[in-house]
């Protein structure tokens, strides 16, 4: 089991981002839990619930509003607590050790990390030691987590994409749309 | 040589994705060149010329009026041009032939890629056949052509991390700071 916390989330600033994370997420992980503290924001969670009606459940999304508890609470019961900083130890030392624990919770920060969350974290980790995109650092985890696949195959839909050279093909249960 | 075009950046809403985008490429492919086309954004381009000062030039952005020019003058110098999308053929089958290339002209289209674009590329390639983040889609393409590996520590800097369990350390040169 993956769960991710997306830590301090803020309404206008990070709105596409935390977005294009639990999409990233979704064909990655389809099966994850997306946690997120911050700022409530029901357009956010919408916007997803939307995508997921038309092209398949898979992810679940949930508003915490103290991200401390949350990881407390996980630890006590058993979770490996993951944080992606870029002061970290290297990530590809670590995918092995952290593919055989069974509940991983992998904390996602935003501009200011308080030092809790490093101090609570199980594992420090970069992915790469130098400024990034803590949405390409999730996403590198996860893939290698992964064994470099995607999992969109996973995702039980009404549509289907049909590969193309060129242009879209879609079909819906067996009509072409 | 790898370059990348960002398509149709609009100011407001994708401000933060296409900086997330710019730091991505920096550490998959430190010397890559990043076009974007769309809203002319100078405070995109200050973070990212920001950044680099303190952490390394690697990356350079340039902006273009007129993206399609630019995708027929590449393809007439012999660039390979790839456009991510969902709709495409699986980028697994396509890394080998792409890393054969000597130049290639990436596409990553926003909202709404207009039809040229498809027809231009010479391929069409889809990482995960479901709705996805276009900054997901890039990283790990590119992050497949690289063999699997960051290359952040081919950036020249002055500052550089001492990976750490907990905590940061970061030495500028021979001083720690």
């Amino acid at each position: 089991m993956i769960e991710i916390l997306r830590l301090n989330h803020r309404k206008e600033r990070d709105k596409r981002i935390t977005t294009h994370l639990a999409l990233s997420v979704r064909v990655l992980y389809p099966n994850a839990k997306i946690y997120y503290s911050g700022d409530k924001d029901e357009k956010f969670e919408k916007s997803i619930a939307k995508l997921q009606e038309k092209w398949g459940h898979a992810v679940s999304i949930e508003y915490v509003s103290n991200a401390k508890k949350l990881v407390v609470s996980k630890k006590s019961k058993g979770y490996v607590v993951v944080h992606l900083t870029m002061y970290g130890l290297n990530y590809k030392e670590k995918i092995r050790e952290l593919n055989t624990a069974s509940n991983l919770l992998i904390i996602v920060g935003s501009e200011k990390v308080p030092g809790w969350v490093y101090e609570l974290a199980d594992h420090n980790i970069a992915v790469g030691h130098q400024p990034h995109s803590e949405l390409t650092a999730l996403t590198l985890l996860l893939y290698e987590l992964n064994d470099c696949k995607l999992k969109d195959n996973n995702i039980k839909s009404d549509l289907q994409i049909i590969p193309q050279e060129k242009g879209k093909k879609v079909i819906e249960s067996d009509k072409q749309i």
